[in-house]
Parts: C-alpha cells; structure tokens; sequence
C-alpha cells in the first residue's frame, strides 16, 4: 500500500526514504520491548499520508528538508499513537483474528506504547522555535481526543444528525491532515495568507478522506482493506452512509435494530450493509465526499504555481476513487 | 489526604489554591463525557505533589505566580494522565472491587482520557517561550514511558538487580518530580546554577518519595492506602523490598515460588509480605530512602536561604516517615 502511495509522489520520493529512515530511528530506545513493539508498527507501513502532505506543503515555499523532517516524523507519530491507542479495548469489544498491537502486547503495552510515540513527537516537536507548532499540535490532539470520546459516547446510537458526523470526524482525521498541511509550511516561514490557504485545503482533504474511509468499510474487498467488512457498524460507530440510511431507507426500522444490536452475527451486518447500499446511503456519502474534494481543488486553485500543485490535484482526485 | 499536606504549605497556600481552580477549569470541554470523567479525576484529589514543587521551586527565584500557574497544572495534568493510562487493564489482570477510572468507564475512555489530560498539558506548555520546559518535559514523558514498559516486561521477574529498580523508579516516578522542581524555577528566569541544584534535589526526593511508596504497599493500612495491601506483588511489580529480601532471605525460594505465581490468594499475599519484612528486606529499604534523603537534604543546603527553604526541608523529612 505504501509502494502504491509513493507512487504518485515521485517529487518527494527522496524526502519521503530521509523520513522513514528518520520514523524508524525516532522509535529506537535502550529497551528492547518497546523498539520492538514501535519498530513493528513503523515497519508495518502505513500511507504515511500526514509526511506527505507536510512536505508537500512545504513545496509551496522556502522548501528546506532539514526543517521538515522532524515535523514529518512528528506528525505520523501522533497519528500512530492514535491508532495505537484506539486499539486499546474492553473485553467484551474485543474482535477475534485481528492482529492488533493489543492482541499481540495487550491492552497496558498499548497504553503505554501510546504515549511513547506520543513523547517521542514531542521531543521532536520540542526543536521547532516557531510557537505556532506545538500549539497548532496540542489544541489538535485535544480535538483529537474529544473526537475519540465522542464517537465512543455516541456508538449504538441511531439518533444521529449529521453535523455529528462531521464534527466527529473532522476532530478524528480532518484536524491533523490540516495541520500536517499547514505546518509543512510554517516550518519553511511560509506567510499567513499561505498556510492558511494550505489549513483549509488540508480539512476539505482530510473530510473526504475520512468519509471514502468509512463508505470503503462498507464496500472494499476484505483482502484489500486488511479487515472485515462492516468493522464500523460492528463496533456501532454510525457513519454517514448509515446516517444517511436511517434517515431515509424504507427499512429503518429493521437498520435501527441491526445497528442498535451489540452482538451482530455476519449474516446482520451484511444485511445492514445491503439495506445502507439499496437506499442510496452510499452513493451519498460518496457525493458529499465529492464535493469536498471540489472544495480542496477550489483551495489549490489560489495556491501560488509550484510544481508540486499537480501532485496535490492528483491526490484529491485519488482520494476520491481509492479502493483501499 | 490533600489537605493535610496543604497543611505544610502555608506559604503557597493561596498559590496551590489558584492551580486547583485551574486545574479544574483546564479539564472542561465542550464533550459532557469527557468533562465529566477528567472533572471526576480533578475532584479525587491527590497530593498535587508537582504543582507544589513547581511553586516551591519558583519560590527560589523572581517568583511569578502568572508564570507558574500554566506549568504546575501542566505538571499535575501529565502526572494524571499517566495514572489513567496505568489504569489500562488487560482482562486476566483486572482487579476486582478497586473503582479506577478503567472500572467506570472502560479502558477505551482510559485511553482517550490519559490522552486528552495530556494534550490539555502541551496546550498549556505551548504558552512558555523557554524552550528547556518543553524539551524536558517532551524527555521526561518518554522516559517515563520507557519506565512503565520495563516495569511491565519485568513483573513476576524475580531475578532482579538494585540497578533495575533504581532505573524504574527514576522514569517512574522521580524524573517528573524533578522536572517540576527545576522548571519552577526556569519559568521564573532561574540561572542554570540554581535549576540544576533544584533538579538534583527533585531527583533525591523523588526517589525517597517511591521507595517510600513501595514500602506502604506492604505494610501500610488498607484504609490509609486506599487500596488493598500488597498490590504490587499481585501485578507482579517487584519492589525494593522484595528484591532484598529475594537476595537475602533465608526462605527466599518460598518467597521465589509466590512472587512468580500469577494467581496468588490473599494468604500468599500476606506470607510473602511476612516472609520479606522478616528478613529485613522493609528495613533496608527505608534504610536506602533515608540515604536519599540525607542527599536531598545536602543539596537543599547550597540553595540560597529563601523563606521556603525550611518547608522544602519539612517536606524532605515528611516523604521519610509518612505513613500514607
């Protein structure tokens, strides 16, 4: 997966191996337990998305790879703290056969293997002299937070509006693609006007990321999305095509009831799925990611003209009929 | 407990009392969730240990209560969110009857709890423009990481040397007591000289401070502590006592064969606290947290001679013969 995504970014290729080398030697400490856990979670790929937009954000001034690589590795390692943490389960949620940090170190390594990654972009952030990183960085992993506590409060509940979505899943995903956007540019003195064009182009991005995340959980082939199908709707985290369905399906009585229920055979989440599809919850979530990535095109579209604006084209255009 | 030592503190009584209303203010968001569980945290108490290093340190200097407040809430706020995180269970170790933050409301929220106390904590230190609070800070929380960890990958290992325990504790437990001695006084524009010596100070105290800890998990009173005696030696977490008594105990195959059993009953619990304190093993380790207090106490004495300095002093004496 990581191949495919580098694939696009042939500008960056080299930058992308300085932060990778640099990803797998931020994570590397006298004790042995915790490289190995943090080396297998680096090695384990990733799109590296948040890199990737640091630097490409970056391009859009006084490019200086010295000043953006700590960022970089920065930013991906707040987000893989995220998803370390977000592994971390009850046991009445555990899922069998899927090989998670969790299920490999259990749920305390997790924790704490969290919020190593944590201080280890902390340390890295800690070099930056401009104030506007770490606060950029601290009021998003807040944001972060309340979004994770949110979606938890609000699983299994089918009373949701839309702007609940939203506001979930700009706090989950939007926030720090925006900032890895923003910041790359900062890092290399950018102006204000620029960054901030760079802060909005990153959110529209980042929402129809996540959007085409949540309908691909309905869609995607098993092998290629690397887990079960329907993992949201089973962990009763509702997104916008079952929004969308409960609000307009013919059979939403029956959706409710599917969604509502804790312990969903296969046989249920597959029948939730194919009534979300037969209304139309997923060709909407689709529309609504659309129109984001027409929003972040409009963005680019002030940017000033640097060669790295065709790759930021081609990546919302990717971000929008991705498979995987 | 928290007003007893406040009791000591006269002199920042008023100080201690404007960190606890922002501390309480600095958990609130717009999530009721998550205000409510982190709010529930705050009102539980605790000793406010760092905060109170962190006044007393800046006492040394220029002390600025405007400069101090964001810090020792920031200082209180790391210390918290590494208690919930610690609060992460794995099933087969789940504590019956001890109502944590994981018993409430589940290790998924402990997880986003401890993050979200922590990045409330970077927004806070994100306001000092010194950048040696951020860098140690960002240092600290990674080696308190690495500490938890080697406590997890040693538990039930009973072939433990001193200089294990010594490396634990100091990630533990003494570096962030250090840290909020020494950047008490940076945040008041301390000269290297003195926040170094305060530094030093904070590690001695910190380390009397765990040892002394460690020692009340075996022979402290269940309602003084809080929690049920010996708890240490049923998470497998082998401390300075027990170590001792594991080199020098005439019985100490028996002491061997309980500390390894992963499903000890209460008896064993007991037999194994007799077996150590019988041998001397309790003894030596107040022995040992004496010594470190002596050293604190030395380091005190080439401090300038601040009002203060007496109560740092008290407080050297009270982390030695404290009885909760």
């Amino acid at each position: 997966m990581t191949k495919l995504i580098i694939d696009f970014f042939d500008e960056i290729k080299y930058e992308l191996s300085v932060v990778e080398k640099e990803l797998m030697s931020a994570v590397r400490c006298p004790d042995p337990l915790l490289t190995e856990a943090a080396t297998h979670l680096v090695s384990a790929g990733g799109k590296r998305l948040r890199p990737i937009f640091c630097l490409l954000g970056g391009k859009f001034y006084n490019f200086n790879l010295d000043r953006l690589v700590s960022l970089a590795v920065a930013l991906e390692l707040i987000h893989m703290a995220t998803l370390v943490h977000d592994d971390v389960v009850d046991s009445s949620m555990t899922r069998r056969g899927i090989p998670t940090i969790k299920a490999r170190w259990g749920n305390k390594i997790s924790a704490h293997l969290g919020d190593y990654l944590l201080g280890k972009s902390l340390v890295l952030i800690a070099q930056y002299k401009d104030p506007l990183i770490p606060k950029v960085l601290a009021d998003t992993s807040v944001k972060m937070c309340e979004g994770e506590i949110v979606q938890i409060a609000t699983s299994f509940n089918t009373n949701q509006a839309l702007r609940d979505y939203f506001y979930r899943i700009n706090r989950k995903t939007a926030l720090l693609i925006s900032a890895s956007c923003k910041l790359g540019a900062v890092a290399c003195g950018a102006p204000e006007q620029l960054h901030q064009a760079l802060h909005r182009f990153g959110h529209h991005i980042g929402m129809a990321f996540q959007i085409t995340d949540d309908i691909l959980d309905m869609t995607a082939e098993q092998v290629k999305l690397g887990k079960p199908i329907g993992g949201d709707l089973r962990q009763g985290i509702i997104t916008l095509p079952a929004i969308y369905a409960l609000h307009n399906s013919p059979q939403r009585e029956r959706l409710r009831k599917i969604a509502t229920n804790r312990n969903k055979s296969d046989a249920d989440v597959d029948e939730a799925i194919e009534l979300i599809t037969e209304c139309g919850g997923v060709e909407y979530a689709a529309g609504v990611a659309k129109k984001y990535i027409t929003k972040a095109k409009q963005e680019l579209a002030e940017l000033p003209d640097v060669p790295v604006k065709k790759t930021m084209q081609t990546i919302a255009d990717f971000v929008g009929i991705r498979s995987f």
